[in-house]
C-alpha cells in the first residue's frame, strides 16, 4: 500500500477495513524519513519506530476522542515538549534539552492514540519564515529542493506533504504554521489566539504566539483541532469557549456566504500568479452560491508592522540573558533580529499595541458584514534557497498572515494552485473570533470543489 | 430641603412627591460649589445651573433608562469632553480646549436625563493620586481641607461627598476612581474592563483606563453603571457582553458567599486602623452568612508593579510629542514620570505584560474558589497637603487598587470605617471578571448592614 498521499481519515478507515496495520504505516513513514531527510531536513530528531509505538497510550475509554488519532504518526515542530526528548527550538542553546513533560496539546496527542514519530525542524528559536537552520541544516522544499520551505514550521510542513507523518503540528507568531504550509501545498491552520494551550512549547512571542495543524486536508485538520482544543486551565494564554464541533460543521452548503476578497495595493504586491489564483478560488466560492466582493485592506499594512515590532521585542524579551551572555551562540540572522528589538523603545511598543486594539475592533465590525475574508497565503511561492536575503524575503513572506497574529483570528491556509514553475500557492481563509469550524467548513468546502489537495510531489 | 446627603434615588423619590424640583436641586448644588470650591478645589470648570438646565435632553420615549437620571445634577471628570465645554485633563496645553462633542458616556448620562453641572479636577493627565495640581490648584479632602482628597479623581469625590453633584463620573487607570471615594468616604465603582466606553476620554492608558461612577451609596452606582454600560461599537476598548441588571441584583441575601479577605505582608504594609477597619466588614459578611477565609495575596505586589509600568510608558507614548517639544509645560512630578516612561526598555514592558496575562489567569483559578477577594482600599487614610512627597505617597496610596487596573477586574470601594483622626476608610470588594453585579451586590449588602455611608463632612 502506498501511504504517502495517506490522510488521517484515509488512515483510520484503512486501520478499520485491515488494509495497513499502525505498525506498518509507522514503519512506512519511517523509511520516508530514512529516505528523504537528509535531502529535506525536516526531522531535527527521529524517534524509531519501536520507541514510537511503545510510547503509544492505551485509551481511557471509548469516548470518540480517546481513538480520533489511535494509531496515526504525527510530527511535532521541536518547539513542543514530549517527554524524555529533546527539545532543541532549533538553538544551539538547548542541543541538549530533555523535556521532562509532554506539552499539553503533546498529551492531548497521545491520549487520543497518536503515535509520535519525530521533532520537525524549525527557523532557529522559530524566529524567521525561510526555515534555514545553521545549526540543525536548511530545511528544503520537496517540490524543488533548491528552493526553501518556508517556516518557521518547516519541517512539519515537509513531513505532512511527503508522508513522513500524517499530521503535524506548528507554532504560528506570524505566519509559521501558513506559510510553510502554502509553500509546501499542505494545509495549515492558525486558530483563534486562546482555543490551544501554548503550555510546554518554546515561546517566540507570550502574546502573539498560536499553535495548530498541518495537514494534507481540511477534515484532517478538524480531527487535530477537536483532540488539541482543550481548555487549558494553567496557561495564561488558554481562553475559556465552548469547543466547537469543527468536523460537524464540515459541511457542503456555502450558498448565501459573503466573501470579502482582499484588493488594494497591499494585496496587489503579490505575484500575478498567485493573484490569479487568489481569484479563481473566488470563482469557485461564486460558483456555490457565495458572494464575493473586493474591499480594500490597504490599512492591513499597519496591522502587519505592528506585529513585526511585537514579535522582535516579545523574542527579545524571552531570550534577554542568552543574549546578553552568548550572543555568538545564535545565527547572525537572528542575533541581529533580537538585538533590533532589544533596541525597540517602549512607546514604539505601546503604540504597536494600540494598533493590536484597534485591528481587533476593526475586525470586528468587519466581520458584522462578512463571513470570511480571503487573500494569498503568501504573495510569492517558494523562493531560491541560493542567494536568498532571509531578511528581505521574510519581510514578503509574511505580510498577509501577520495581521492575523495581531489580531488573533483564526486563519487557514489551503493549496489552491500552482505557479508556472510547478509550486504550490495558498490560498488564506480567515474567519471572526472563535469561528474556527466556519473557516475549517469554508476550506472543506472549497476543497470538495477542487484538487489542488489531492497534488503531492514526486520525490 | 437639604440637599447635601441626598442620594440619586432619594432625589428621584423627591422629584415623584414634588418635594424638590430638578431646577431647585440644581441650583442647590451650585449653591455648594460656590460657597466650596474655593476651598475644596473641586471643580476645574463649573456649569452654571442656566446653561446645565438648558443642556437636558428631553427622554427620547418611555424606556426607564431614558428617566433613570432625570434632573439629577451629575459631574464629570475633566477628562469627558462634554459638548461645547472645554476639556483641560487637568493640564496646561488643553487649557482652552473646548470639545465638539460629548464622549460617549456623557452622551449616555444626558440621554437618561442627566443635568452636567461641571467638570471636576484631576491629578495632571491623570497620572498621580494625590490630586494635587499646580496648575488648577490642589483639591482638598472635605473631611480636613489640610489633607489631600487622593485622586486622580480628587473632584468627582469631593463633589459628591460634599452634595455638589448627586454622582460623578471618574477614570481608573491605578486606582483613580477608588483612592478619591476611599479617602473622601463615598462609593467608588471601577467596572470590569471593557464594559464601559472610553471614547472621548482622555487617554492615560490605552489598555488599563476604566470609566466608572462616584456616588453616595451603591444604589447610586448602580443607577449609573446602568446608564454608561452600554456597548461601544467602534471604541477599542469596549467589550460585547451582555449588560447586568445592576439595580435588580442588589438583594440582602449574601449567605453562602465565599468571601477571601486578603493576607500576608502585602497587605499589613497597611496602617493599623485600615486593617482593623477590614477585620471588622469581614466579620459583617461573617454574620450575614458568608464564609470568610483569610489568603495570602503577596503575590499581587509583582501585579501592582507591573501596572505601574505599563501606566508610565503607556502615559509616556500618549504625551510623547507634548514631552519633546514643551516638557516645561507639564508640572514637575509628571515630567520627571513621563521621563522615566520614555526611558523604560521595550523588555521591560514585555515582561510586565506577560505578568498581567499570568495574573489574569490566576484570578480566573481564585473566582472559581471564591466569590469576592476583600482588601484595604488604601493601605492608609487620606495624608496631609503639606511636606507631601507625592510621588512617594503615591506609591503607597495605589499600592491596592492597581491588580485590578492590569486585570481589569471589577473592585468597588465602599467607606468603612474612620480612623481615631476622623478621616474616611474604604474597604475594596473585588469580584471575577463581568462580575459587575456580584459586587455591587456584596457592596450594597454591607451598606444594609453598617451606617458608613451616611456619614458626610462638616463642611
Amino acid at each position: 500500500m502506498d501511504t504517502t498521499s495517506l490522510t488521517i481519515t484515509g488512515a483510520l478507515e484503512a486501520f478499520a477495513k485491515r488494509e495497513i496495520a499502525p505498525q506498518n504505516l509507522t514503519e512506512a513513514c519511517f523509511a520516508q524519513i530514512k529516505r528523504l531527510n537528509p535531502t529535506l531536513n525536516a526531522y531535527i530528531t527521529v524517534i524509531e519506530p519501536k520507541k514510537t509505538l511503545e510510547a503509544q497510550r492505551p485509551p481511557i475509554n471509548t469516548a470518540p476522542l480517546n481513538h480520533a488519532l489511535r494509531g496515526i504518526p504525527i510530527a511535532v515542530k521541536d518547539l513542543f515538549d514530549v517527554e524524555g526528548i529533546r527539545t532543541t527550538a532549533g538553538s544551539k542553546f538547548f542541543a541538549d534539552h530533555i523535556a521532562e513533560n509532554d506539552a499539553f496539546v503533546v498529551e492531548r496527542l497521545k491520549q487520543a492514540g497518536a503515535l509520535i514519530n519525530g521533532k520537525t525542524n524549525t527557523h532557529e528559536i522559530a524566529l524567521g519564515v525561510t526555515g534555514e537552520n545553521p545549526h540543525y541544516g536548511t530545511a528544503r522544499n520537496p517540490w524543488d529542493t533548491e528552493r526553501i520551505a518556508g517556516g518557521s514550521s518547516s519541517g512539519s510542513a515537509i513531513a505532512v506533504a511527503t508522508g513522513m507523518a500524517l499530521g503535524a503540528l506548528g507554532t504560528d507568531t506570524g505566519g509559521s504554521i501558513r506559510i510553510p504550509a502554502s509553500l509546501c501545498g499542505v494545509v495549515g491552520f492558525k486558530p483563534t489566539r486562546g482555543r490551544v494551550s501554548t503550555r510546554g512549547v518554546f515561546p517566540l512571542s507570550w502574546n502573539l504566539d498560536h499553535v495548530g495543524p498541518l495537514t494534507k486536508c481540511v477534515k484532517d485538520a478538524a480531527v487535530m483541532l477537536q483532540v488539541i482544543s482543550v481548555y487549558d486551565a494553567v496557561d495564561p494564554s488558554s481562553i475559556k469557549m465552548l469547543t466547537g464541533d469543527y468536523l460537524g460543521h464540515l459541511i457542503d452548503d456555502m450558498s448565501g456566504r459573503k466573501i470579502a476578497i482582499a484588493s488594494g495595493e497591499f494585496i496587489e504586491s503579490a505575484d500575478t500568479e498567485v493573484l490569479e489564483a487568489l481569484h479563481d478560488a473566488a470563482k469557485i466560492f461564486e460558483s456555490m452560491g457565495c458572494k464575493i466582493q473586493k474591499i480594500n485592506v490597504d490599512w492591513l499594512n499597519d496591522a502587519a508592522l505592528a506585529n513585526s515590532t511585537m514579535i522582535q521585542t516579545d523574542a527579545a524579551a524571552v531570550h534577554r540573558d542568552r543574549l546578553k551572555e552568548h550572543p555568538e551562540m545564535f545565527g547572525d540572522d537572528i542575533r541581529l533580529r533580537l538585538e533590533e528589538g532589544t533596541n525597540r523603545s517602549a512607546t514604539e511598543y505601546v503604540l504597536a499595541r494600540r494598533t493590536q486594539a484597534d485591528a481587533r475592533k476593526r475586525f470586528e465590525l468587519f466581520f458584522e458584514s462578512y463571513d470570511f475574508l480571503i487573500l494569498p497565503t503568501t504573495p510569492i511561492a517558494a523562493p531560491p534557497v541560493t542567494g536568498l536575503d532571509s531578511i528581505e524575503q521574510a519581510g514578503r513572506l509574511n505580510l498577509f498572515t501577520k495581521p492575523f497574529n495581531l489580531t488573533g483570528l483564526p486563519a487557514l491556509s489551503v493549496p489552491c494552485g500552482f505557479t508556472s514553475e510547478g509550486l504550490p500557492i495558498g490560498l488564506q481563509i480567515v474567519a471572526k473570533a472563535w469561528g474556527d469550524a466556519k473557516a475549517l467548513n469554508a476550506g472543506y468546502a472549497y476543497e470538495q470543489a477542487t484538487e489542488w489537495h489531492k497534488k503531492f510531489p514526486m520525490i
